[in-house]
């Protein structure tokens, strides 16, 4: 992490220096919301959807203040300085800092950090060779769309899945549908056709899922919105998971069952190519 | 907030001094929990049951490395530091700093964050004549038996209440029950028996809830653990909710409906008259 470069409310720093005061309401209640972007030669892939995402996770939160453009010359102007090339960036704003109670303080200044560090790849075995994962209860709150730091209930299903040897926890219900990953979204094959749980309340709209979905559109491979069931893993041909830094990955072992031949399957490495193909694109 | 002292990983400063890594898990994720204990003259009330429910907190989340009786000690050695007499402990234990990464870091040091800070007493009208509330989804997790930090549900509760110009938000789920108060727990007078929520994963187990439920007993009024319903609460002969700084805190109205004759009612009284004894005797 000593490369790693913060920007906070426009002034660039070492991130290992930033300090805040422990009455911001990030620290004492999670009034936050957060973005992570993935840098690619130097250049944020898909900046536009992913402010937009922050802006909304904002508004549903009602945290006024931080100017979207700014965010956006913060970012490029700290990629630059530390010249990243294959970075991820990471943004948190605040309510900000005021004394502890639990409604909005008045006329409070949200803090506004940027951060910008070198990309290690965590996934590049399991996007090669599928990944195994868990499933687990998924006990977290009713705006899983809201893109918040309350992330407790992903870091003990993180847990569960790093303790189990596995890549990632993907969360179920108690009607025994699967919503989504601790830190990914989940997509099925099902009879031929991708299946990935419905935008709502219950997951993020990732901003990998949508660039799949467009890139299934474009390889005229159909995709559903509908839940996939704990009960039905055994009979879906491909399962993998999406992210801004996993890409696209293939699941082929979850709990004790083996997804198809234990192989990535053909669906999701067109998929792959198409991701990688986007990239290239971008660059 | 300028009196407030702070105790950091067992070294005393002033509050708005203190400052953290934003690497801290607590800021990033909210993977922490908390307390708050009411000070009256000079003395801790309730501490140990208050530390137990800490340390539960701690085994729910996996949180390790804290140990309770240097807890204990930095307690008592910041409130006689500030020499406080009617104040409030704040305390805060998170996962401590690592890069960022879901899963619990390996061989974290936890941080261990303590403040003392003057009582100001926000509920003195409301304790003596009666608040209004408001009912509000619960969109929290499965988990509010754990006092962490995950507390944007409870913000943004908080924040409907304040723009209603009430004290408290009252959360019911989508079967009609109600659970409790953004920050306090419920209670209702139903044929003459106090009734709230059972203990649960939906509810905090309430320092100040057991307290009542002991004075209760003493009194010999009848109370029993069963969700009120929002569609009950015309019904209902009083409403009243505790907390540590509400204490015992009568509700007149919540929503558009007055509770009984729109007072304080008998059984809240004397239950407000036996937690002002309780605390003399503590004294």
């Amino acid at each position: 992490m000593s490369q790693a470069l913060a920007n906070v409310n426009g002034e660039i720093q070492p991130l290992e220096d930033v300090r805040i005061s422990v009455l911001d309401r990030g620290f004492l209640f999670g009034d936050a919301v957060y973005e992570v972007i993935r840098v690619y030669g130097g250049k944020p892939f898909l900046i536009d959807e992913h402010l937009r995402r922050l802006s909304q996770s904002m508004e549903s939160i009602r945290l006024e203040g931080a100017d979207m453009r700014d965010i956006i010359a913060r970012i490029n102007g700290t990629i630059n300085a530390g010249e990243f090339q294959e970075a991820i960036v990471y943004i948190q704003i605040t309510r900000g800092s005021a004394p502890r109670k639990h409604a909005f303080p008045e006329n409070y200044q949200p803090f506004q950090l940027i951060w910008v560090q070198p990309f290690q790849d965590a996934y590049a075995d399991a996007r090669q060779n599928g990944a195994s994962v868990v499933t687990t209860p998924d006990i977290r709150w009713h705006r899983c769309d809201i893109k918040s730091t309350n992330l407790l209930g992903n870091v003990l299903g993180a847990q569960v899945a790093a303790e189990a040897g596995c890549m990632e926890a993907i969360f179920y219900r108690e009607d025994g549908t699967l919503t989504e990953g601790s830190h990914t979204n989940l997509f099925g094959v099902r009879d031929g056709a991708i299946v990935t749980a419905p935008r709502s309340n219950a997951i993020l709209p990732g901003i990998t899922r949508e660039l799949i979905s467009r890139l299934a559109e474009q390889a005229a491979i159909p995709m559903i919105e509908d839940y996939l069931r704990r009960d039905e893993l055994s009979t879906l041909s491909e399962l993998f998971v999406s992210g801004t830094t996993s890409e696209v990955m293939p699941v082929v072992r979850i709990d004790d069952q083996t997804i198809g031949d234990g192989k990535p399957g053909p669906v999701t490495r067109r998929l792959q190519e198409a991701y990688a193909k986007a990239v290239q694109e971008f660059l």
